[in-house]
């Protein structure tokens, strides 16, 4: 009966994050964070998050994200996942094929979480 | 001589960056923003930015950075060095200790890019 849970279905995110410019974080806090941004903070994931978020309706199929970045399918497959963990990208299998999805207000947050304009 | 050195001035740097949902990324783009994002991926480092982006001026002696994370002055310096060079804080001298200051736009520049609801 509480309406915390709303902001984790809402496609902007806009409503959880206080940015990190406004108070210095604590460490659980930061932990997290930087498990998100290792997750990013690769070449050629930052792509694959790219493609798929701008793909219509932000899903693309596997099979139009290996000849982008020019990698072999296993490895383009391990990098997906490691984007799942962190929970940029949810897959579903349809067909032959899986479909990659952008979690709507993942990438919000750290946006949100890095907006200093908001505070200062 | 080139305009590009701009937006590191800026500051709120919101001329800059198109964001990473709305079209998908080229490889020398995804390489520099991977970078920034690796400097800021780790826990101390973004305590570090968040206490000092926090502070009056956006700006902190070194002598109060160092309590906060309960490490060495030389690891704390270390992190620092990185964050620097990833261009998101810098550095003067004044008196015995130095001070470091949150480079204006350079945290708003990534929120940008990471900024869906801008364009989904």
């Amino acid at each position: 009966m509480s309406t915390t849970l709303l902001p984790v279905i809402q496609p902007d995110a806009a409503v959880c994050c206080t940015p990190l410019t406004s108070e210095a974080i604590d460490a659980e806090r930061a932990d997290d964070l930087a498990k998100k941004l290792k997750a990013l903070a690769d070449p050629t994931r930052l792509r694959l998050v790219s493609i798929v978020a701008a793909s219509e309706g932000t899903e693309a199929c596997v099979c139009d994200l290996i000849e982008p970045v020019g990698l072999s399918q296993p490895t383009v497959s391990h990098h997906l996942k490691i984007l799942m963990d962190a929970g940029f990208l949810t897959r579903s299998k349809r067909g032959t094929w899986a479909y990659y999805k952008l979690v709507p207000g993942a990438l919000g947050q750290l946006s949100q979480l890095l907006d200093v304009t908001a505070s200062r």
